[in-house]
């Protein structure tokens, strides 16, 4: 486990960066997630012109002054995927496939871009469905496995998880070619319900329907509620104060996460009082 | 008096300016007050590291960044200080020393530079004291007249009334050479408190006391809840919910004058919000 970070701030657009870089100038330990390309949000933007600063810019060049930013700020962007957060009192626990990280302080900065959860998805979370297939993999040692992967990144899940699986499936949502051990049976077929009782028991796809003791749901982002458990959600946004306190202490949030209008600079805004918010935080717990 | 405009933008800081872009992309009328310097308190920073986009960049370049962002749009600045602005319910009469604007919908942006106000200031305010001379001039026809003048725009005022009053006081609060009629009479002197029991009767100076009908503060900025009167305060600064409205219908605010952290980035931000807030404000108004 790394050290106890002062801020642990999740995402890398807009809202993300700037919170790194305001707690960064008060001196502030962080640790920022996210991606090199910072948010396709940014790089897919033809051009923006509502950006205080600059005019007619495309989204391309804005993310690359954005990273010019944060080199030479010496803030550097950990490319892991958060997959959980635990607030444990006066810290939190945030938990990737492999590894933990501790942090005294947290700014939710992920965006919007949520997969709709399947049918059956959220009434039986952590009833054998989950979000992290190789955090949970203990507990389905000699049992079926079934893997719902978004992205590639599932499939390292996967060949990791078919280690300890009787059985793994993996139903891949996008076409692509597959770096999968041969054990593991790949159904291209598109996934409707998860079923059971008190813990899963089916997955029901369109042309299929498999036993199964877990269901792992490998999304590229994880909806705030089911990231942070606990966490106070209002017509589908983070709820916050105006200092972008959540309910949680120690837990604050900014951008798209926290309401309308989707936009960078609201986003950065935002980021920057998160960020500023975060360090009152710290300061009152010595 | 000016066609209606859609949306009135009191301040040229980053709030209204960001205000003033995202109003104009979405196609209002808008008319932007404040001046071609933009802010002080841009021009004046020297070394700027927590603006998104911009590292170690100097006030005065920012400045100019965001001059020529508003310079493409073809966004102008109107070089006037508002002085009082008053709710009519569908639309906003904002008063000029000499000139009425109208709005459908009102932006505050105005910073948090206020001059504290001498004592009985507030209590007598309508009761012979004013922060518009030339807008009550008729109301001192052959009175005793004072004005208090934070800058030399004061002097133009004290100039007009001077033809009306019976007498004109002057009192400078600062060191400059001033361009008044010879019937001014300048008071070299600090003000301590203005006097009178149901009406202004008396300036006290510190070396001085002189009777006076009226007394009028000309500052740089006047304090929100005396530019708009009914507005809404809590803890010194204008009161506005999360989607930057505040208590009167069709005005919101952005930046400084809505509350800590006073920040560029923040301020524009909410500039982005409060535009983007009274565009569907006027799309309600159909
Ligand atoms: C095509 C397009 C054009 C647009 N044009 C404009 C425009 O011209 N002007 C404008 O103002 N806005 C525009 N927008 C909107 C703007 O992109 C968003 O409002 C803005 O990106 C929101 O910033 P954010 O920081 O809140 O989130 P995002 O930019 O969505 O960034 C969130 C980041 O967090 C990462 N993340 C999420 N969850 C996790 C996790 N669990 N672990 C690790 N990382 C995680 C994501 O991968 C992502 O990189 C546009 C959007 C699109 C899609
Ligand atoms: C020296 C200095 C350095 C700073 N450095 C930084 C920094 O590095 N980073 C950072 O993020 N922040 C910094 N700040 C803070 C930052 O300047 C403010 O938070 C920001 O300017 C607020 O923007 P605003 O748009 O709300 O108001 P302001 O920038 O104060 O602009 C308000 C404008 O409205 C005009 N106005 C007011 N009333 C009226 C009226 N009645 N009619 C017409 N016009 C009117 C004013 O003249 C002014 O031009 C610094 C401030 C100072 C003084």
């Amino acid at each position: 486990m790394e050290e106890r970070y002062d801020i642990a701030i999740i995402g890398s657009g807009p809202a993300g960066l700037s919170a790194a870089i305001n707690a960064k100038i008060r001196n502030k330990r962080i640790i920022l997630f996210g991606n090199k390309n910072l948010s396709f949000k940014l790089t897919k933007a033809p051009k923006i012109n509502n950006f205080l600063g600059f005019y007619d810019i495309s989204g391309e060049d804005l993310k690359n002054k954005f990273n010019e930013h944060i080199d030479k700020m010496g803030i550097e962007i950990t490319e892991e995927r958060i997959n959980a957060v635990y607030a444990m009192g006066d810290y939190f626990t945030l938990m990737v496939n492999e590894k933990v990280y501790e942090s005294k302080a947290l700014i939710l900065a992920t965006g919007m871009e949520y997969t709709k959860p399947l049918k059956g998805e959220e009434e039986l979370l952590g009833k054998g469905v989950g979000y992290c297939a190789t955090c949970d993999a203990p507990l389905y040692r000699n049992k079926i496995v079934t893997i719902v992967g978004y992205t590639q990144e599932a499939e390292k899940e996967a060949n990791y998880v078919s280690e300890l699986a009787s059985k793994l499936y993996y139903v891949p949502m996008y076409n692509e070619s597959y770096d999968l051990v041969d054990k593991i049976e790949i159904l291209k077929d598109k996934p409707l319900e998860i079923k059971g009782q008190d813990k899963v028991e089916k997955l029901i796809l369109k042309s299929n329907e498999i036993e199964t003791d877990g269901v792992f749901v490998l999304k590229e982002s994880v909806a705030p509620a089911q990231l942070v458990p606990g966490l106070l959600i209002e017509n589908e946004h983070i709820k916050v104060d105006r200092t972008m306190k959540t309910n949680i202490d120690g837990c604050f949030a900014a951008g798209d996460c926290v309401g309308f209008p989707y936009q960078y600079i609201k986003a950065a805004g935002e980021g920057q009082i998160a960020a500023l918010s975060a360090v009152k935080y710290l300061d009152s717990l010595k």
